[in-house]
């Protein structure tokens, strides 16, 4: 019901918008509706910074020996080359198997309220324990990654020095909090932040056209607060029902009839650097995004040039990608477990 | 008849050298036999260093659209993060095919005399032409990748940046040509080259110890120069027949008689971190493939003592990895051809 009544708030005051605003009140507009980045990654309390924790993060991000095969790491599927996804519809796994929805980006994924398309995990953390077991994806066991990280007196010692409070730090939840810690840090700040922060002269009056039409017609109902997006559960086809949609998505997380077809809100953030589109990768090409969305969600037939302002806009999102030094992986001792591709 | 004439002369040598060598004598008999890695890469004529060059070479050795799938990038395979290898048996490619032969390292490997097992590649320029195109690696065409490639304005300006006297720039060879001028930056400065330069403290007596077997038995016969290796063809099974070699390396390339069942001489830099051995992968242990190579080259059946000198001879062998950053990749466009699994 929210969204319902945020639309049609925002249908109300449409006409106040138009003309144009002043950067200014654009600005004032834009800060009631969206939160710009913090300067420092902001950590769980259960899993706090270290330094040594977050290079830890790195290495097993990139530690391909937490996949069955030796094939796969993290950044197999969320490549921090390319905004932090694989620019493919469906990842490939194990034995050249997919996964049935599109990798989502870990760039920023830890300020949303949830982790995954259906929000089965509650954050980063959690999330990192799931790709690793997964049939399709890495195809390991806790048993295999546990002996294989524990057979590496390096790796030994770094669990040691990551968590300190601990007397067993080595275990499986601490390899994906460490991952999940090292996931924090990977933050974006872009142009919309610059503006966000005061400097109107950040987005290009095109930019700011799009911007005013986003907030006006309703996208940042949902796609709102720091993530421009992240936030919350909403249905596909919250007003217009959406072509072959057959993924059911939060209703299998929940059995709750009310969740059918609920996704979470993806954030928009770097959204022009992470092709496909939607749960589904229904479409490459984020011109088709923004008028599917336009359509389904808020009953509008978006012109040709409304949906160029807001894809301008949407490119200010892209934002200065984090700098990442390749980590020196510790070498396979005798009694590491070799890959199995079976 | 080189190496045989090689082991001969070291035979006759050996009593000269027990018992231990000085340091210095020791360092005066590796001058004669290795080289210090240089200060500076050293590039081809063809394919002159350039600033440009080096960072597009660097974005597309971690392209993971040079591959059908989008799925392998050249640093799936000569992974920077674990010695340039990819610690597996053969690699995995596309539809999870597999090659035949052991992925060599990246590093130093401008240094050899060729390329692949079986030297059917002049250099690592000509190389990197081969993965791209091959069924069982990237699976991909010229056509498909040029098409890829050329469809981002980014690195349309980087090829003409890179290579600044060709009208047309972006060819399939310069792709060739810019990852191969990276790989060349991919030297690993390790204590072994500190002890070359005069360092005699950069190795300790054990590792000394086993530098002077290495020579005295004639290891270092085929083993030399800058890559420790990498320098000539030699039989596998000189002296004695290694078990279950059915792979006729080089003959494959020469259709020449005298060249069945010879292989590039690996270089042994960084060969702790580039396990499992050999071209069929035969052993993940250092030791073993020490022992392998003692009976099978040497006829020498060396002794436990023996066989653990040599590895920590070679382990000084395992250099400064390179520090590199991941790079930005450019987003695909509208008319970048997507991935295909097929």
């Amino acid at each position: 019901m929210r969204n319902l009544t945020f639309v049609f708030c925002a249908a109300l005051v449409l006409p106040l918008f138009a003309p144009a605003l002043s950067s200014a009140d654009l600005l004032d507009s834009a800060k009631d509706t969206f939160t710009a980045l913090p300067d420092k990654p902001v950590f769980k309390k259960e899993n706090a910074y270290n330094k040594t924790k977050i290079e830890l993060g790195k290495m097993l991000f990139f530690e391909t020996r937490l996949s069955k095969s030796n094939v796969f790491s993290c950044n197999s599927c969320h490549n921090l080359a390319t905004g932090g996804v694989d620019q493919t519809s469906f990842s490939t796994g194990h034995k050249w198997a997919t996964g049935g929805r599109n990798a989502p980006t870990v760039l920023n994924s830890s300020l949303q309220i949830a982790q995954f398309w259906d929000g089965r995990a509650k954050d980063v953390e959690a999330q990192a324990q799931g790709p690793i077991l997964a049939d399709v994806e890495m195809a390991a066991t806790k048993e295999l990654v546990l002996k294989r990280i524990s057979s590496m007196p390096e790796y030994v010692a770094l669990f040691k020095k990551a968590f300190p409070e601990q007397t067993e730090p080595l275990t499986y939840e601490n390899i994906a909090n460490a991952i999940g810690a090292f996931e924090r840090t990977l933050l974006t700040p872009s142009r919309f932040d610059d503006f966000l922060k005061g400097d109107t002269k950040a987005l290009d009056e095109k930019e700011k056209k799009g911007l005013a039409l986003f907030m006006e017609i309703g996208c940042s109902n949902c796609h709102d607060g720091i993530g421009v997006g992240g936030g919350s559960y909403q249905p596909f086809g919250l007003l217009n029902q959406p072509k072959n949609l057959t993924d059911e998505g939060r209703y299998g997380v929940t059995k709750n009839e009310d969740d059918k077809y609920y996704f979470k809100v993806p954030l928009l953030r770097n959204i022009a650097l992470t092709y496909p589109y939607f749960h589904d990768a229904r479409t490459w090409n984020l011109k088709e995004a923004v008028r599917i969305m336009g359509w389904t969600q808020l009953d509008e037939k978006l012109t040709a040039d409304q949906v160029s302002d807001i894809v301008s806009f949407l490119k200010s999102l892209t934002g200065r990608q984090p700098v990442v030094t390749i980590p020196i992986l510790p070498p396979s001792r005798a009694d590491t477990p070799q890959p199995d591709r079976n």
